[in-house]
């Protein structure tokens, strides 16, 4: 599919050996505003072809584009005006700062610099408003850093956008049941979750209380000031290969039924749906009717794991309302996410000369 | 190991086959007060060797005692004062009645009679004194009927149960990630579980939300007295095969801090460790200080699986603490738990001249 | 995308909740020849809207043009000239004939009639000519049975009518390990198969060892004169939701070495690549050649499910040859498979006035 | 249990730490004839208490006798004459040699000397007179290496020495499904093996048809002829915890029905039996009866673990027999056979001046 004369935007992907890297990989092939023009991976597997550096575990194979990449240290490089990063948190904060000092944007999914005060931290949908604080950054022009949430915070996230706008979230008590490729590559070993749950996931727990926060806030004079809630949250892994099930009961400022509030959400419209971006979900949050529904297997790959689902939406005896929310966290959670950022921004130029190669409502 | 001149109990299973009959026979083999006498099972089982009639699920071969009966049809039969049900509860209701009324104690683990006026909903460390309502019921001398909560519930009370009566509980949200056996057999399509967790259990939040708040109730004229305080309950399925994971957070009466909860956890004992009845673990409830715990197949078969094990105690954000209970679900949560109800009846002398064949502190 | 003015060829799914079905209603989504007209199911499901009548496993949502479609009962219709048939083998033996007598061609992935005489028993890319055992069937102008081999059969057959052709088989050695699809709704219970392996699948060897030698078969007057070398096979059941794994040792007359026979796979073209089948995958087999593949999670979806994959081809110490196969069990396995036979009938003309709506080399 | 004036025999784990180290530990929990004196790890963990060193991933908590032993560096100490090996192969070479070389005798797990000339490769039950091998090892007086087989290879000699001593064995076709505690700690990424089966094992074919062969031979002067029948070999990993299943046919010299194979086998009894060793399995290996069974969770722990099962023992189409054989891997086939070739060791007076504490018919 890759052209001569290929008038899509060139673009790179840092550490992309990883679970998430591989998911950049795969949903970057035939993206119609974006390109793949590099990789990057650890000094180790620099130098070698990318179908040789990757420990492929995605299904299906490699993308031809891809695999013939020779994988580059992670240094910034020429001609390529943004990159996706899915650098591991240990390594991530100097090396994205590197490339944005540069003059390159960095779309991450790292946590590193999430909670900076200048950095925005992204669901499009629900608060593309934020990308504009990426314009106070002190980096060299087209360079910056905008971010992806944690996985689990994506999906809670745009389903309380919605809600908090209309209704006023009060109190948010969640649990979540984590699937294991957001730990990554090696993660946690076979044996450790055959047959088994893992009530505990290393800070996960105060991610998904913090960065809620931060996205649900309001843009003002020098940053967000977080929405005053309190979120309690209990994280949890299961053997589940993708797709994180959060269980969620919620209090409101304004009294709202179950009804209402799945009409609300089903009919629920951001900007990326507006400007007609292409990882944009024709509707961003599926409302199931079955009680047995969202599970993973099933509703993950809804609008190509872009959506999310909800279900089992009722009266909570002790908040106002109990539901079940589903997404898929390596794509809509990480890679899927992270490349609808990065439409956004190119979308709402903040890349100079930078411009979507085809119109927007094409997909 | 039955020998003759056996001077145990002689006692009965009601529905023999199914995941927690199996689980009572394996239980009972060698069990120092009770002799299995008999096995009943569906029309189209009796008749046939146990052996036979049982698809045995349990890992270990059939106890030899058991394997040799006769499957019986589930009716009344003599020399058995004391019988186990396993009954599926779509017939247990009648069937069990009719036992009682033919003067035998019926231990059941079916919900058809949990909340009936006059019956015993037991966790015998949390509310042995509730066993006395059977002396209300209106049943032919010997006759009765006590009952062992649903599976998540009796976890969730023997911790909940110290913490009520120290500091008085005034709201629990409590999510569950429930074992496979839980669903009994066929239960769940492997096809459905497989790499999928089901957020959703038919009428098992009813049951957490009403059986918790009877058996932390106060026994008084004609009843109980149910506690007053809201639970609130999601309850999901995942692919472990035993063990029920419970989530929780909890509000108090009175502030207490998770090392006052631990310690108060830690050092509980109830009347079945005083009496030293057979099936009693040393310590119902474990504290584990490791954040990973407790886990399903690392932590269900403490004490043969008849003790809790609590892990990740730790402030909430909204009300006063989290906590992780495991319990093992067809032992302390089923069989386990009748057998202790079972035991506690004959040491409590509800059986008119039905003793322990040995002194309670012997096991 | 169902159309005014559709040209496509009406056709119709018999058992179409189970497993297999609710699979043929997915493929058959947007099919370039056929158009899904009609469903049938058991009479508890007829009068229903499929969406109802199906309890959908499928990952994504159910089809548009099939979640309305009413469930009829499984009896000869009037204006589709074909039907596919998921029926279970209980039924299915007489229904499927019911359907010839009628003038409908049937296409079955039901064992019942695989065996008859005059019954094509179908690789399409291996034994096309056995097609033509259909004009000595005696049903009415338009009526006949052709079948799909039993799921397992497929892959093998598959990658054995190649090196039959060229090396000629002695001897095949094959046990599988079996996804849980391919026991169908509700196969095995979530229970049984939880931390297990099932070494055993009623009927399957049989199948294996008798279906593969009329498929690699002569076919002559009156019927197919079967290969004539043992197959000696041993099925299990593993905890994998799709995808069946054979591992095989052959024996042939020539001499073959590892990398003749993988580049004899490689390289392998059967009629429906010729004839450009809108299901014949590019590629039939594919060769990998990392040791660790293949694996049902990252391969059994090669070329939407429709290619087989083959791994660790090595010397045997006893035989000649040992390799792996992989093949999707519901998709090239029973659906796929069952559609690309379809397929192969209509450009063959063996139903009298129907021809492909487009051209065959559209796909 | 343990006491002073304990007159058992002090042992020693090397490489205690990992999934093999630990099984000993805890099967040595109340050994009665060996004493855990000390356990050994790499130079991380020396200086730790043992419950802090090892990341404890059995059922069941620490053994009290083991959790505060200091780990020490694998280096020979006074005061313990045996030592039990779980050292992993890239280090056990020389380190085993080191204890061998101060007067200790080493039984191991590694693979390292397996095959050495004057080595016992030994299963008890089939060939105990390999023992005496160690007589002509060139250590100082008590010191020596004795070996325990594959883990896989354990289960299929036990089944096969006593058919090849009354039936001959001439070639033998094995596939295995193989559990995850295989491959140790870290193992498989739980990730690659969600949903899955892996077709290929590292060296494990390899060790299957080349240690079988060496069990199954003659001791001579100067080392073991190997048996001289063929064996072709296909390993899998399968998500199993524990329990490794071989699928096996096998060609004979003399012809033998199943039957009679299974009646020999049902009654096969071997010196362990004999001598009456502490954790010799009362019948080595138990005949099921059952189309469905052997199955890994249902039967890896007949017996403590300590036996094997077999079960579909019929024709083979190709061969004479076909069968399943089940182990447990982390028992049978490595901790609890390693601890069976010890204590043969001990009554067999093979380390100078020990002599089990009490009589060997007191299990």
């Amino acid at each position: 599919m890759s052209k001569k004369g290929d008038a899509r935007i060139p673009v790179g992907i840092l550490g992309a050996t990883g679970v998430v890297g591989q998911r950049l990989v795969r949903l970057l092939e035939d993206h119609p505003w974006f390109r793949l023009a590099t990789v990057t991976a650890s000094d180790r597997s620099a130098g070698l072809p990318y179908a040789e550096a990757a420990r492929w575990i995605q299904s299906g194979p490699i993308p031809e584009e891809a695999a013939d990449l020779v994988v580059r240290p992670t240094e910034p490089m020429a001609g390529v005006p943004m990159v996706f990063s899915a650098l591991d948190s240990s390594v991530a904060g100097p090396l994205e700062k590197g490339f944005a000092e540069a003059g390159i944007l960095v779309v991450s999914n790292a946590s590193n610099h999430r909670m900076g005060r200048q950095v925005p931290l992204l669901v499009p949908e629900v608060n593309p408003e934020h990308l504009d604080l990426v314009d106070g950054q002190e980096y060299p022009e087209g360079g910056g850093i905008i971010t992806n949430p944690n996985c689990s915070t994506i999906g809670l996230s745009l389903v309380l956008g919605p809600l908090h706008a209309a209704f006023g979230v009060e109190a948010v008590q969640v649990v979540t049941m984590q699937a294991l490729s957001g730990a990554g590559l090696p993660g946690h070993a076979a044996l450790e979750m055959q047959d088994n749950v893992i009530p505990f996931i290393p800070g996960e727990e105060e991610k998904l209380e913090e960065e809620t926060l931060k996205i649900l806030g309001v843009r003002g004079e020098g940053g967000v000031t977080p929405a005053a809630f309190p979120v309690s949250a209990q994280c949890n892994r299961v053997p589940v290969s993708d797709g994180h099930t959060a269980l969620v009961s919620l209090k409101f400022v304004e009294p709202v039924s179950p009804e209402e509030a799945a009409a609300h959400l089903a009919s629920f419209q951001g900007l990326p749906q507006e400007l007609g971006l292409p990882f944009a979900p024709r509707r961003p949050i599926h409302v199931l009717s079955d009680h047995r529904h969202p599970q993973p297997r099933l509703h993950r790959d809804l609008e190509e794991g872009m959506a999310v689902s909800v279900g089992r939406i009722r009266p909570c005896r002790i908040n106002d309302l109990r539901m079940v929310i589903l997404s898929h966290n390596t794509v809509r959670g990480a890679a899927g996410g992270a490349l609808l950022c990065g439409e956004l921004a190119v979308a709402e130029k903040k890349i100079p000369g930078v411009r979507p190669p085809v119109p927007t409502d094409d997909r």
